[in-house]
C-alpha cells in the first residue's frame, strides 16, 4: 500500500491526500511533525533529502517528493490530467506559478502567523509576502472570472495544487471576499464527490465515492 | 514561427533557449527589458498575467509562461523526457526542486549582488538566501555524486533545468568547487552538441547540431 509521510495541517500533504480520495486509492498516512524536526532526521532525509514533507512512499521503498511532481505521476492516465497537450501545457504552467508565485507567498504567511512570532524583522517580510500573496490571488481571479475551473472547464489536478493553500488563505489574513471569482471557484472545487476537509485523516475514500469521473 | 519573449541574462529564458536549440527549432528572440519595466507593461501582461519572462508566443497567438512548463511542453515526445512513467516523475520532482528550493536562492542571490545595492536589510536576507542556496547544491551534489545526470543517466529537462542558474551560480558568490560531482555534470551538460552559453543570442541551431539524439 501507498504510505504518505504527511503533516496534516500542510497544503502541500492536502494536495496529495485530496486526489488520493478522489482517485479512491488507499493509503497509509504517516505523521510527520514537521514543527519537531521530524523532517529533517537521517530517517526522513533517506526518504526525501530535500528534508519535506510530503514524501509518497511505494510498497518497493522508492520515494517521490515535490507535491506537484507526486500529484503529475499520480494523476497520469486519469481525468485528473487532460489528454490534449496544450491542455497538459496550462496545467503544468499553473502548476509551476502554485509553487513559485502563490505558495511561498500564501503559505508561507499563513505558516508565519499560525506558527512564529512576529517579529519586527518578519512583519517586514510578511508585509510582503501579503503583497505579493494578493497579487497571485489576482492573477487567478482575473483567470477564474469567465472560468468554472483553471484549464479546460473541468477539475484537473492545477485546481487541487491551488485550492490547497487558497482555501486558508484567510488564516493568513488575506480576505478572499476581494477575489469573488476564486471564492465561486472554491464552492464548485469544495463540492466535487469525495470532498474532505484539509484536516481530514480519512485514507480511504467513502463508498460510493471512489469511482473516478468518466 | 515561435516567439520568445526573454532576456538574455535570466536562466529561466536560458532553459527554453537551451531545449529550442538542442531540438533544431528556429524562433525569434523579441528582448524584453525586466529592469526597465518592460515584462509589466498592458501589452506584456496579456501574454502573461504574472509579469515574468520567459513567454513562448505560438504563431496563433497563444502563450505559454513558466520555464518549466514551457520545456515540459516542448520536450514531450522527445528523448528530453523520458517516456517511462517512474522517470517522469523524477523529471517532475527535480523541476518542483528547481522552482522552489534553487531558483529563489542562487538565482536570487545573483540577481541582488548583480544588479541591486546589498543594504543592512537585503544583506541578511541575501545571508539566509545564500544558506539556503548551499542546500539546494548539497542535495543535487549528493544526488549527482554516482550519476551522470539527474534522471535516468542522460540528459532530459531536469539537467537543462539545473543547469541554468547552477553553472552562473559563482556570479553570486556560491563556491562550486565545494561541489565536485556538481562540477562533473556541468562539464557533461556544456558538452551537449548543440550547447550556447546563457548570453547568446543564437535563435537558429548550427548546421550538424540540429538533430534530435537518437
Amino acid at each position: 500500500m501507498l504510505r504518505l509521510h504527511d503533516y496534516l495541517d500542510s497544503g502541500n500533504g492536502y494536495k496529495v491526500r485530496f486526489l488520493l480520495r478522489l482517485l479512491g486509492t488507499p493509503f497509509e498516512l504517516v505523521p510527520v511533525d514537521i514543527l519537531r524536526g521530524e523532517s529533517r532526521t537521517e530517517e526522513f532525509l533517506n526518504k526525501n533529502p530535500n528534508g519535506r514533507i510530503p514524501v509518497l512512499e511505494f510498497s518497493d521503498g522508492r520515494c517521490l517528493w515535490e507535491s506537484n511532481a507526486i500529484l503529475f505521476h499520480l494523476a497520469s492516465d486519469t481525468p485528473y490530467f487532460p489528454p490534449d497537450a496544450w491542455e497538459r501545457a496550462q496545467v503544468m504552467q499553473w502548476l509551476f506559478f502554485e509553487q513559485y508565485s502563490h505558495e511561498p507567498n500564501v503559505a508561507t504567511s499563513r505558516f508565519w502567523v499560525r506558527h512564529t512570532e512576529i517579529t519586527p524583522e518578519r512583519r517586514t517580510r510578511l508585509d510582503e509576502k501579503i503583497r505579493l500573496g494578493h497579487a497571485a490571488l489576482g492573477v487567478m481571479d482575473r483567470h477564474l472570472d469567465a472560468r468554472t475551473f483553471f484549464v479546460g472547464e473541468r477539475l484537473s489536478i492545477a485546481d487541487i495544487a491551488l485550492y490547497a493553500y487558497t482555501h486558508v488563505a484567510d488564516e493568513a489574513g488575506f480576505e478572499l471576499e476581494r477575489y469573488p471569482a476564486i471564492e465561486r471557484w472554491l464552492c464548485r472545487v469544495r463540492d466535487t464527490p469525495g470532498y474532505a476537509p484539509i484536516t481530514s485523516a480519512d485514507t480511504a475514500p467513502e463508498q460510493g465515492s471512489s469511482a473516478r469521473p468518466a
